[in-house]
């Protein structure tokens, strides 16, 4: 059996863990509701539990590290989870260590919207690209940015805070207070928003059809705006504009070789496209208006694979690839990936 | 004599030269008006000419490579000026090719901004960081990002056009054909327009004796507010209100160490700093709030050392400093700066 990353990809609503090949082949899933109201302990608990039944599954894995994400902020480099807002009770889990010593193996930390942003460049959408934005559009917008080979992080991991880049002067405030965040425009929730102001409940419209009379949701949004409905195209259209404002920034300001749109709203990036493109046609100095804008291929493996290959892909001597391949040429078979590591070390 | 650079700064309207040590110390200055109308080989002309004075001024000089800037656009990489607006006739000059055939130096170009950046991160305000944006503010707004030891390019050495990142749906269009860009809400001319418009001409007011009753600019609103003119300290509040925006933007995207504010209007920027650092702690969210924002340190110099230490100070083998440092090592005297590239490589 190849080379294996176990990967885990820590959500406020589920904790999904897999095996990972170095082709970023997920070769076994497992996933549990998050207990993220019970604290930190409990949740390093379900991922040991998940990990213990990956590896039950799989006795024969040759396992040599753990990737990982968790929402934001976190300090990838030190490998503490500083606090997320959607876990009670975590406020600088050292996780790294955490795990690191529970199963004696390497272990990698980075944010949740990073590691897709990764996986999405090496075996997603991105795949042969020399860097990449990244954008997940849902009940939020996050982001990750990979340039020059790498994630782009800042300092203490907290670069591509796109969500809360201030886009425009009107719209509803921000949970964050502001008022005017790509994300308070943009997301999904503001959509949904948006669909329920426009309608009222017993109104007959498609929209509240969708929603059985409760507020609309983007994704009801979506569904009527593919059956044609007028109202929904417009919405459409409208949320299509403010992603082509903010995806126009993203331009301005990193110069990617392609934007991927991934997270819930990319189901129907198709309907957006048109729009997006040209709002970015209109907005863009002329260099930046022939990139493309994708929708993400890894759904909701991007995380886990990326979060895998910061084990099995990073060059970096001491980390666990290194290890392997260490051995790997001791024993005369380097491969591929031994090639790669050449030349990125 | 040390080892030196020749250095460049090729404005719309000034054409700067330079002998630069490996220190950032400018030896020797020189300049002429750029023509910028008469195409580029009147201008090349005038490069060549300026580069003849400093050497006959100086003729001991060990000068290893010529670092130069210009406006963007511009592709770093390949050598090439593609277009800037300010000067006519330019287009996709190679200007690398050009002058490393006419001296027989290595030739190394960057962008204005970008080179500024540099300058300021290796010998002025951002010493010692491991990251800065810096922020040009003047007629337009540019800007340049340093992450990890390196400008951070993008996609054709396009990256952080941050004066066409949209952060409002208001003011008057830019010219760039959108509205809302930071540039066209807060440079130094969208405040002078602002002053303009704010007062008449002979209505006795301290902006319009300033202009003499012409169109205020925002030197003259500097001016007034520092003498306490009430109009002129509002006027500076708002300009600062926009710069904190957009500086809001910068930390949440970029994550740098320090935010570096030159150009023109930093000159006021003891009297903008309260107002725009109100306006991050109100926007920004917690975990950037800290971040210093401080007022460049090396005026109209930074280009030139910036562009001056792309020969000195850069560390892939086969540059200019490294073919000098293999000799400066085999004759027994690395140094300070060797240990560096040591470090670096």
């Amino acid at each position: 059996m190849s080379t294996l990353a176990l990967a885990f990809d820590l959500g406020g609503t589920e904790l999904r863990g897999a095996l990972v090949e170095r082709s970023g082949d997920v070769i076994a899933r497992v996933s549990a509701p998050t207990m993220s109201g019970a604290g930190s302990e409990a949740v390093i608990g379900q991922i040991i539990a998940l990990a213990g039944t990956l590896l039950a599954e799989h006795p024969q894995a040759k396992v040599v590290g753990i990737g990982m994400c968790a929402p934001g902020p976190l300090d990838p480099k030190a490998g503490i989870v500083i606090g997320p807002p959607t876990l009670a009770g975590w406020h600088n889990v050292p996780l790294i260590d955490i795990l690191s010593r529970q199963f004696g193996l390497p272990v990698r930390l980075e944010n949740d919207a990073n590691a897709a942003a990764l996986g999405e460049w090496r075996f997603g959408a991105g795949r042969g690209s020399g860097s990449l934005v990244f954008v997940t559009v849902s009940t939020g917008i996050g982001g990750g940015v990979v340039a020059d080979g790498h994630i782009y992080h800042g300092r203490r991991g907290l670069a591509a805070e796109i969500g809360h880049m201030t886009i425009t002067g009107e719209g509803e405030r921000c949970f964050c207070g502001a008022v005017g965040c790509f994300e308070a425009v943009a997301s999904g929730t503001a959509l949904g928003r948006r669909a329920t102001k426009l309608t009222t409940a017993g109104d007959g419209s498609l929209l509240r059809r969708l929603s059985n009379d409760g507020d609309v949701s983007a994704r009801h949004v979506v569904e009527a705006a593919r059956a044609g409905d007028v109202s929904a195209l417009e919405l459409v259209a409208a949320e299509a504009k403010w992603l082509g404002i903010g995806f126009t920034n993203l331009l301005h300001l990193y110069s990617p070789d392609l934007i991927v749109m991934g997270g819930g709203l990319s189901n129907g990036f198709d309907l957006l496209a048109p729009t997006i493109r040209a709002t970015v046609e209109q907005r863009a100095m002329q260099a930046y208006r022939d990139v493309p804008i994708v929708p993400a291929e890894l759904g909701d493996r991007a995380g886990l694979v990326g979060a895998a290959s910061l084990i099995l892909w990073e060059g970096e001597p001491g980390t666990a690839l290194a290890m392997v391949q260490d051995d790997e040429t001791k024993s005369g078979a380097g491969g591929k990936a031994g090639a790669r590591e050449a030349s990125q070390g």
